[in-house]
């Protein structure tokens, strides 16, 4: 009889889930025959964040079983994973900073950002190796599918830099790749060691890969209209790297050619003064509504997301914490 | 009843296993949805090398079972992994040229060198996971054990060029974690996939551990005092390069403060005329018979690691593979 068919089941939320995986992260041991490979590891990994990952893990888990601590070293796993691409993205972006604390390459230097960052995807590996055996194969194909397709995604993301034109649907299938497709395996994952069927991991990976979407296109958004006090980011960062965010390329693709052009140069200027350059670029997404267009993707995404949990075959009350989880992730200011 | 039992068994010769390794490598399939992320992958793959670490899975395997066939997917894993490592190295070291080619960084950017070289990672995980159910985790372990520490090795190996004095036994560590340790999990694997007991597993683990140390040991040798035409490799490279390999650590180890001032002036000196530097280091090398004692060494170790082959327990014909390459492997000239 599965946990679920009882009333008295544990169900836990975000904070005492993010509790879980901080402290299963500080109790990780390393191989200390070099502490200098393992220092930036242990940096990076200090430096926290949301954990957004692999609370969702435990989450999904937790809604098909009581038997959460299962899924803590596969969540932990996809937590190093994660962190392993942000190392290795900063090396690629030249990014000084992160969480408003130097990269790995910046406190250290190139090549130890390049090492660290390699044992850190081996040390993910050593999680998914402690998945409980009976699912252990399918949890890790799960994972390292996604790990190939977020390395695909961050391609796309590099070739965006220098490509000509960049539509709407590129953009949305580099996004998808390069973060959607880790916070679907995330879901997949601990429902698959929660005990889920075959048609329930696959609504839950279906959900996380829509919710992933919605939390990139914000993501964008933030960049330029978020509170900076609050999502502790430089206001239009985006546009002074002349990133191609769904709001670039939603413009681009809406301008008459006159703004198109405008843009372009904006966009390819050699020192230009940022926040002249910023306002200026913020007023053509005005008169193109790529705000509202971006905004509305972001609903249709996050409601096709939550169809999929919607879907799940498990108690109402057994999908609450993913839902306020979701809530949070989209409505969130920072 | 085991396949070594009967007299009519398969064994395979290098030849055979590597032509096997060689076409399972031609016949990887990869996502396609980023050509230019899979286009370097395919470069440093088919630059081919001799493919010793699979085909001694492939032969440890072929020593306990004739189907070979289950430990293939698993040897190419290895591959990939070591030439991840490669394309990584040659970035920290700075390397134009591998086997007589340019580098991944060299002939696309580093970047595309950082990331590519990820994927490598993952599709080697990929392979590890077609390993036969019934051993899968037990193997993953061990490469994956192998793989941390070779991480740790190249930290080593990056700490040595600042580092004041490196004894020989910080240089034989070094050379354990970042190059035998490979060698061992590929014979290890291939024994455990073929159905070698524990004891048998561990033998050829230590077999390939000590062989490893005494082929890198040859690599320096060879470095210095190999045949330039055959070897492929500018005579001396290490030295130009200030590489402190067992030589010079055996040197500075044994030298009076004479010499070993003049040999750190050497390996410190900035713009040396390169034929004269290596002469000199040449010639304080022959004074010091660092020659004769790094050959003694690693006839020691190939000494050791045909005593843990000759403990196996499998009758010595199955054995004659493995010991035939291990012969080339040290008495080779390239």
């Amino acid at each position: 009889m599965r946990s679920r068919d009882f009333e008295l089941s544990i169900m836990y939320n975000q904070i005492q889930l993010k509790d879980i995986i901080e402290k299963a992260i500080s109790g990780l041991s390393y191989n200390t025959e070099a502490e200098k490979l393992i220092e930036p590891v242990k940096y990076v990994l200090s430096i926290g964040g949301k954990r957004l990952r692999p609370v969702i893990t435990l989450m999904a888990c937790n809604m098909f079983s009581d038997k959460t601590d299962e899924a803590v070293m596969p969540a932990v796993g996809i937590e190093i994973f994660h962190n392993f691409t942000l190392v290795h993205d900063d090396i690629m972006d030249n990014a000084p900073l992160r969480r408003s604390l130097p990269t790995v390459h910046t406190k250290w230097n190139m090549n130890q950002a390049v090492l660290s960052g390699d044992v850190m995807a081996f040390i993910a590996n050593d999680c998914f190796l402690q998945t409980p055996a009976r699912c252990m194969t399918e949890v890790f194909r799960i994972f390292n599918k996604a790990a190939i397709e977020v390395c695909v995604g961050q391609q796309l993301d590099m070739d965006f830099e220098k490509a000509a034109a960049v539509t709407q649907n590129d953009y949305l299938k580099m996004i998808r790749l390069k973060t959607a497709v880790l916070i679907a395996a995330s879901a997949r994952i601990g429902a698959v060691i929660g005990g889920a069927n075959e048609k329930d991991s696959e609504f839950l990976y279906n959900f996380g890969l829509n919710l992933g979407i919605a939390f990139q296109l914000q993501d964008d958004l933030l960049d330029i209209y978020g509170d900076t006090n609050v999502f502790g980011k430089i206001v239009g960062g985006d546009v002074m790297a002349n990133k191609k965010t769904f709001l670039f390329v939603k413009a681009m693709e809406t301008a008459a050619w006159k703004q198109q052009s405008r843009l372009h140069e904006l966009f390819t200027m050699i020192n230009p003064e940022p926040h002249a350059k910023v306002k200026e670029v913020m007023k053509i997404y005005e008169e193109l509504n790529v705000k509202e267009a971006a905004g509305k993707m972001a609903k249709d995404y996050v409601k096709k997301a939550f169809g999929y949990l919607e879907k799940t075959s498990v108690a109402p009350e057994r999908k609450q914490e993913l839902t306020e989880l979701a809530n949070t992730m989209i409505g969130r200011e920072k």
